[in-house]
């Protein structure tokens, strides 16, 4: 494998940035540059060392002694103790980007090759330092900006989806085995080594643990997208004063005008280290305008988009607008009255709020809505998934698990079985990285940052 | 001291961040957030450790087991053998955004400040890891855009100025305790402790070193402003085409009318490492126009102002226009024929350049300058100042050393050359920082980036 460079830390300039190299070659290459107390071919791992870096002289130059670039640490990581897995020098410089950008064309100089995007995150995975679900991971972290991705992306580098898969692709490959033995067998029809019965237990185990997977996959996209709360209620309650006030800003337009809304206005806004997405939308009423009409059909989209619906209603003349929305019935509703600043005797029925969005008194459903995606995104006990490529795998591996169980009900052949069996462990070793192609890995890495 | 922390790579999101921690407690508090093999306290200076930074549940939280936030390798460096020669811990955490500020955080709710603008600099400095001219290098460093503004830096902080200095201010700190030892003694007028001879020898050297240094200001200015080069010549010999073609973009207006240029117009270009700075100029000539004549008079006080001056005249019909100049004594004055592509026989004379600015020939022009100027900088012998504030003092060092000298002299008493010495002193002192007050120290460390 060669020897690869690239800047590690952010673009620009600062106190220290680092360069990171990688290789068979690396601590040789960065050590003809290098002067410390002692070379770096006599460091031990993990450790770091003070020194400066040199050029020798080239050609006719006048400067005999070589030129300097820099005053570095160095630290110094040896196969296979590292984080790709291969010797790695990581060297700290001064945040000039005249000095990183040179101090990477000596490497290259020296030997080494420009890191292609991610490329050190695919050779940890080359080199069995992580299965693929964790080298995506290291992506996600990176793009992380809310505690509840930086959660999902770390419980997915520290092995959550890879865990939860390896047993089950186990167990199922003994089965596969025990059904490709007996059709080496196929003479003898009456031999059956792997017990049916047991297959069937654990096609319906996979079965549940992968449905699991795949409707934390909803969870998972709304924790990276942000969960989407449509805001939804008659004309004039106050849907665009709630959404400015929840963002903060005055972004949706807002006038005592029925119908003032009529695209759907969105923005994001963290809440409790959660990523919402807010929609609001125009006033729900039965109308003849046809613009109105297009602008509530939309209302009606957003509500079958979103995972929580805020259904807000005027205090001073509260006229239910759900009955008008459908599909919602795998939504959680939070009942919501406006203006109660208005309404001095007003209590809310059981589970409603009550609120004033033109004040800015909004706490309560703030503290609400956030109480309801935690209890959605249930982050803390199960696994989610948040990556369409695993989530359109494991599609794949419980329609074929689901094939087997029918199968099995069936009591086809072992031929057949093996045939579904063998589906379904290639989309699991695919999620994983166990089988994989060139072209999937370069999809995957691409997208990364150089220098990661 | 207490305990201080910043992000030391530059600002955004990137493969990796590195937070600095230093202070009497860096260790102690980073450990209290880490989770490695083993505990940050027991670890030798100069080593790394991979771990998790994880923090305690706090409140009601459910997650009993605490928060982690990232996966991390953690440098540790132990007094006085760090950059600022307290306890100092790098943590390189991953680069989002999200967890390098929520590291930050931890790190405060864990008993950190926040570091202030150069404050890890200023405590190296403080510290006696460092002085004040070595401290202001590190500045320089990192702003360093070329190769010459980076030898510069790194000339200054490897001690270029103090060794220069230190000697020189050794032996006067001799002679000023001898001749204040003198003044004790003052019934007996005959006792001279301290040899005159010699110290006007010392004092004629402090007096040449000191100009050195103060000349070449104008050379370290020039490295960090640009080398000054302005283009002179008479109407319509193409200095706008010419200035065009080095910055490689249409910079300035070109028309075939005399006089399309008014106005001076700067712009830079790293050519050979070195950043230089070119003024295209008004055409000199005669003339009655009043607005021309304004601009005329904005080329004299160009070359003025300029390091090199680029003599330019048109190949077909030359015309010398540098005797329309005043004061250009000092200058490098490089003589260039422009359109020589009209003139296939031109031939320049010794030491001339012939070019083609429209048609981009001007790649021996190029070549001159950089000669020129590195001739001039002459960065690679002697030590080259760059810093307003050494500038100054110098001036003050010098005119107290001159004083000196008249002093010897007039032979006047100890009493009044003890007061110029202890000027001299001062003044020297003040650079290399071991006389300053907090505001130098403010105006000095308060332009670093935060994070160094």
């Amino acid at each position: 494998m060669n020897t690869i460079c690239a800047i590690s830390t952010p673009y620009g300039s600062g106190g220290i940035a680092v360069v990171r190299v990688s290789g068979e070659s690396a601590i040789q290459m960065v050590d003809t540059l290098f002067r410390g107390r002692k070379s770096l071919t006599e460091a031990k791992a993990y450790t770091v060392h003070y020194g400066e870096i040199w050029r020798e002289a080239r050609g006719e130059r006048r400067e005999a002694r070589g030129e300097i670039l820099d005053q570095v640490l160095v630290s110094v990581f040896r196969a296979p103790h590292s984080f790709t897995g291969e010797d790695v020098v990581e060297i700290a410089c001064h945040g000039s980007m005249y000095i990183q950008q040179t101090l990477l064309q000596w490497l290259v100089d020296a030997g080494c090759q420009l890191a292609k995007a991610g490329e050190f995150t695919q050779r940890a995975f080359l080199n069995g330092k992580m299965d693929l679900t964790e080298a995506e991971a290291v992506a996600d972290l990176i793009a992380a900006q809310t505690k509840a991705e930086k959660d999902l992306a770390l419980s997915q580098l520290r092995g959550g989806i890879s865990n939860e898969l390896a047993a089950l692709r186990e167990r199922l490959l003994t089965f596969t085995s025990l059904i490709e033995l007996e059709l080496d067998f196929a003479d003898h029809e009456e031999l059956e080594f792997a017990d049916r019965t047991q297959l069937h237990e654990l096609a319906n185990e996979i079965d549940s643990t992968i449905g699991a997977l795949v409707t934390s996959f909803k969870t998972g996209n709304a924790i990276k997208q942000g969960v989407p709360v449509a805001i939804i209620g008659a004309p004039n309650v106050g849907k665009s004063t709630l959404l400015n006030a929840l963002l903060g800003e005055e972004r949706a337009i807002v006038s005592d005008i029925q119908g003032t809304t009529r695209d759907t206005v969105e923005d994001t806004l963290v809440l409790g280290g959660m990523l919402f997405r807010f929609i609001d939308t125009a006033g729900m009423r039965v109308t003849n305008d046809t613009i109105e009409n297009m602008g509530i059909e939309r209302s009606r989209k957003a509500a079958q988009r979103a995972a929580i619906i805020i259904h807000l209603q005027d205090a001073t003349m509260p006229q239910n607008t759900l009955s008008l929305l459908e599909n919602i019935n795998d939504k959680m509703v939070i009942e919501v009255y406006n203006k109660v600043d208005l309404v001095p005797s007003f209590t809310p029925c059981d589970g409603a709020i009550g609120i004033s969005a033109k004040k800015g008194n909004i706490h309560a459903l703030k503290q609400q809505l956030v109480a309801y995606a935690e209890e959605q995104c249930n982050m803390r006990n199960a696994v989610t998934i948040s990556n369409t490529r695993h989530y359109e795998a494991l599609q794949r591996a419980q329609s074929a698990i689901q094939r087997v169980q029918e199968g099995l009900q069936m009591q086809i052949s072992g031929e057949f079985l093996s045939m579904d069996l063998q589906d379904c462990l290639t989309a699991l070793g695919e999620i994983t990285g166990q089988i994989t192609s060139q072209e999937v890995l370069n999809n995957i890495f691409g997208k990364f940052c150089i220098g990661k």
